[in-house]
């Protein structure tokens, strides 16, 4: 696998395809998302999450997930990732090839039901079966495995999620064998604040190592400032979806990935490096826009432009204003 | 003059009835301002700058400022600020009897010239006469004077901004005799790195009594990302606009204050004490959309209400997700 870290600071997950894709009710083509995913490999992004392993009666929008992470695979530099909801799924995305599995786990008991239709401990023993299919694999071929702590900021169900247990189940899923966990607002409660705790808490329990990256909303307007709030305790890993496509269709009221582009930016202009050119990327929303026409694009910076003078750290500059 | 920040740990001073308004083609009735004003007031707000001194033909909409201001000043707990484009409007300001006059200049001098009509020189001529009107007056008659850095992160016009240029200005307002300088990021060109690295150094230079405040633009999305950045340098005065209401006419491509609504919930999320009651806030705008019809209202938080078992702070909530 790539050392995707080796000359970027900060590595950005596109999740569009994925978690963009299953909460419109457009179905793009495949071709169509072969040609979003190589065109934004293209730009510089390194890992993007081309599809979810779920039964194409629930999400038909996904039901050409393992020939996209085929295509996928065939791109040079891209980490191949999808998202399981269970053990079914991880075994269809390891005959795949993918590069990373992450299962989402909701600490809100209620919301896990509701999204996975599954309690704690069942899907606990999913992860159990997954990581005992993984360990079976040659080295060579195991995915990283990441169990994705959803809901930890709050939840539109249960309302307050007690930050030890998200404590605890990161924990439990780390002994349990994930290589890593991630954070997740699915829901878009969190602050800047509560995000730099939670990251303080989490790291103490299971290592700095086990958990680089969070999945935020821009659901209240906050997504980009807790971003920032990230990026200084020192997270490394943002998903986000290229024109804000998409959101979480089984938490009510929570909608809104943050904007690759307006997160790109914002990482560009402090000089932070992610090997993202920002003008390319912005081109990709006509890929979009072309096969999506009934879907609305979201994102700052794509309506206001770059500021004048601005030279992008991908294009050798240092950041807005650094002297 | 109240002590505003006795009991709230940040200033939200609204924008909307100056910024907003003059922004916009529609022309707000007086009656309608002094509803907006009375209601926002009464929500929890502390400063409102509530108008601008200029000739009536510049800006139509803000004819009546000095009615708006004599009104306002009748609020218990308000400081009615105002701004001023020159010693002319700071002499009708003083005579209408706001609490605080602000002047406005543009660090880029192309900026100046397009906006104020008048060079650096020239600027600091007017600055040189209101200091001497104020003071002239009997003590608790002088309103504060703060001069605002416009276009301090960069300008539409002149590109990159040096930020020596920055504090060397603010220098010179701090020892003409200003109260206090306010950063602008008038064109949203700012980033959150710039925004530390810049208070910094203008804080070296005066003091950071003389620099409490700034001016936000969320023309990119970055605006609340800047905000934290701000406050975690210790910054405790943000200028917003209800409903994201207006810009700066004069910088093209520039628009959009930061949402007043949006600001409130990301600091209260955070146990920060800004004295203002989000619901009566979010109820504040429907004087908005009904005394301007043809206007479209912004804001995130507005539209997809507090999180689910959410108690402000301001009711005595401690933030969301501290435990």
């Amino acid at each position: 696998m790539v050392d995707l870290m080796s000359d970027i600071d900060v590595l950005i997950s596109e999740v569009g395809p994925r978690d963009g894709l299953q909460s419109i009710e457009s179905i793009m083509t495949s071709e169509a998302k072969r040609d979003w995913i190589k065109a934004e490999s293209a730009a510089g992004v390194r890992e993007i999450e081309v599809g979810s392993f779920v039964p194409p009666k629930i999400l038909p929008q996904l039901a050409d997930t393992a020939e996209i992470v085929s295509f996928a695979n065939s791109i040079p530099n891209l980490q191949v990732a999808a998202l399981v909801p269970n053990f079914k799924g991880a075994e269809n995305a390891i005959n795949a090839g993918v590069d990373k599995i992450t299962l989402p786990l909701s600490i809100s008991e209620s919301h896990s039901i509701a999204n996975l239709r599954k309690t704690h401990q069942q899907v606990f023993e999913e992860i159990d079966k997954i990581v005992n299919l993984i360990i079976s694999l040659p080295k060579d071929k195991r995915p990283h495995f990441e169990g994705s702590l959803s809901t930890a900021f709050g939840c539109t169900i249960e309302g307050k999620v007690e930050q030890k247990k998200v404590v605890r189940i990161a924990e439990k899923l780390i002994k349990m064998g994930c290589d890593e966990v991630g954070l997740a607002d699915t829901t878009g409660y969190a602050n800047p604040y509560q995000i730099k705790s939670m990251i303080n808490d989490i790291w103490s329990a299971v290592g700095s190592d086990k958990m680089m990256g969070i999945h935020l909303h821009n659901t209240r307007g906050q997504g980009l400032a807790n971003v920032i709030a990230s990026l200084e305790i020192g997270l490394t890993t943002f998903d986000s979806s290229l024109g804000g496509l998409g959101g979480c269709p089984f938490a009510p009221g929570a909608s809104g990935n943050i904007v690759t582009e307006d997160l790109v930016f914002l990482l560009d202009s402090m000089g932070v490096k992610t090997g993202i050119d920002i003008d390319k990327l912005i081109e990709v929303r006509s890929h979009l826009s072309k096969s999506l026409p009934k879907e609305e694009l979201y994102g700052f910076v794509p309506e206001s432009g770059l500021p004048k003078g601005y030279i992008q750290v991908n294009s050798g500059g240092r950041g807005w204003g650094i002297n």
